[in-house]
């Protein structure tokens, strides 16, 4: 792998200084780029996935097109529960849509340990065609258990995720274990995903901001937790990240990132005083703001690199890219971010 | 109106001591109650409004069955801009949805002053009728600008609002105009409202919680506190609302409302750190644990209380009732609210 040990992304992953303030953006692949649209074909996501070669060429055209710092894997957190055979699909303007939701314990026997190798060939032949390709660290990924699970148990997207809070307190024994076996997946799939070349991973748990802080730790938190242990050894930067998630920044931090994601809600200086001190922070400019004009954005980009400054940030949307997203003005981002100073140890004691 | 000083649900808005802790829930009317089912009828809630007779019956069915603290009046956030012709309609299942959504300047053409006497006055026959029956507090209401603006905007409801963000830094001085003469339709019917005998007021800013606290500050705060400003003189307790709102707290207390409303992702002890001494806070039961076993139910009403405690502590839940809620659920719910001990003034000094 051509990625350095200088590298400024996973410098600022372990909140080391680096020549520049490194910068991705969460769904900067697909939708919004129209090299993406033109090649995409019809179909799900989960058809473009099973064709390394489509699959790789996506991850690579936002690295091309914007310069960031690092690329993320096109794909999906559903990929591993489909990949088993939970039935699940993701239909273009709706998202992941499942069959025959999870309704109790039985349905445990629906779900399985993944063999990446098996199970998601494809994932991992697409690593190793954009790491072969690549110049900057690929970002490997998973849906986190709770985020998942209630894709799973909702039957598709939700508002309320009534139905996964009803099973969580109902029967803690079946969530439990869903929970586990959800944990071992993303854990496979993001190791897999290692060996074959990615150089750090995000573990997304988009949807936990739902939850009452107490529910979240009691709950969905030890899960978490096992599967940043379990990426331990392998040394590489782990990110973890959910959308409105403000009033569980500490507990996020709690289960072991090297990074955590923040979405704009929370300036990143608030957010650094929620999370351990040896951890990075990755955000947070609002992405509705690209529909804004240029001025706005602009400013809103080095409001996010002064509210971020320091050692250990990595610029970021505060969510993922919006569709109708003008790709021009996140080139003008990257200009942006790439400009500033990056962060710098302390300064020697005692020059004065 | 027959509601005494000793109202504990008064009293609770103002930090008394009372003797017990008073107890509503957001759309306690509506949806979830049988008895309403029977009665609505076919066709828009905003048909059902402008007939006074059977708004006020279903504004006081769940006093009735819950034996609450207080009614709010049935009714809808955009029923003053739809009385002054802006063309919105809400579809069942969907919400409030703006034939001709708001795009710039031209549109502010679409609106005007509020003369609620002419253009709502079945809302106000319909605070006559409930206040007649009531020996309860009757809280009216009205939708806070922001949240209105994001309908008009928008068209409907969103999960990003995309381009209400856009307005509002694209064309600031058109957003102004616009949130105050959305401020001044508030504020005209809340007035109206409580001359009518409403003994309360709630603002909902239902979605300000998607904005960041800079931008809220800015954009936002100043017309929420022209309307409790506005308010002021007529001497009723003024609620102020939203969802995951946590990191606004304190803006939002600073728009000077005399209760703040917290869904369940911040503890009301935590609450309570982030907003004046001087305010009550008003919350915060997950509405989704409706649909977890009583036991679980119970327990988190209980959880409730404890972190509530102390004077000051309206009980509602986090967000609206959930229309597949099973209404005997909330009754035993008030059941244990009811129960517990009203919070007292501090214990006389020196009886050791």
């Amino acid at each position: 792998m051509p990625v350095h040990t200088d590298d400024p992304f996973l410098r600022a992953c372990r909140r080391q200084p680096s020549s520049r303030v490194p910068v991705w953006f969460m769904r900067q692949a697909g939708r919004s780029l129209p090299e993406y649209r033109a090649i995409r074909g019809v179909g799900s996501i989960l058809d473009v996935i099973r064709q390394p070669d489509l699959a790789a060429e996506i991850t690579l055209q936002p690295v091309r097109r914007y310069g960031v710092d690092a690329a993320i894997l096109y794909s999906d957190i559903v990929v591993p529960v489909e990949a088993v055979g939970f039935g699940v699909d993701v239909v273009p303007g709706v998202g992941p849509v499942v069959r025959e939701p999870f309704a109790g314990k039985a349905d445990l026997g629906r779900l399985r340990t993944l063999e990446p190798e098996a199970d998601i060939p494809y994932v991992l032949e697409a690593v190793h065609l954009v790491t072969a390709e690549l110049d900057v660290p690929l970002i490997g990924f998973a849906g986190a258990p709770f985020t998942v699970a209630s894709y799973l148990i909702e039957g598709g997207p939700s508002r309320t995720y009534a139905r996964t809070k009803a099973l969580m307190h109902a029967d803690p024994s079946t969530w439990t274990a869903l929970l586990d076996v959800l944990a071992d997946m993303a854990l496979a799939s993001l190791r897999a995903q290692v060996a074959a070349g990615a150089s750090a991973v995000q573990l997304f748990d988009s949807w936990a901001g739902a939850l009452a802080p107490d529910d979240y730790a009691a709950l969905v938190l030890p899960a978490s937790r096992r599967i940043f242990a379990g990426l331990e050894d392998l040394g590489v930067p782990r990110i973890h990240f959910g959308v409105g998630t403000g009033e569980l920044l500490g507990l996020m931090s709690d289960a072991g990132p090297d990074v955590v994601g923040v979405d704009w809600r929370v300036p990143l200086d608030v957010a650094r005083t929620r999370i351990k001190p040896t951890q990075a922070v990755q955000g947070n400019l609002d992405p509705a703001l690209c529909f804004a004009p240029w001025e706005v954005l602009e400013s809103a980009t080095r409001q996010v690199l002064a509210q971020g400054a320091g050692p250990g940030h990595v610029f970021n949307l505060g969510h993922g890219v919006m569709p109708d997203t003008d790709p021009g003005l996140l080139e003008r981002v990257v200009e942006v971010v790439h400009a500033a100073p990056g962060p710098v140890d302390a300064p020697p004691i005692g020059d004065g």
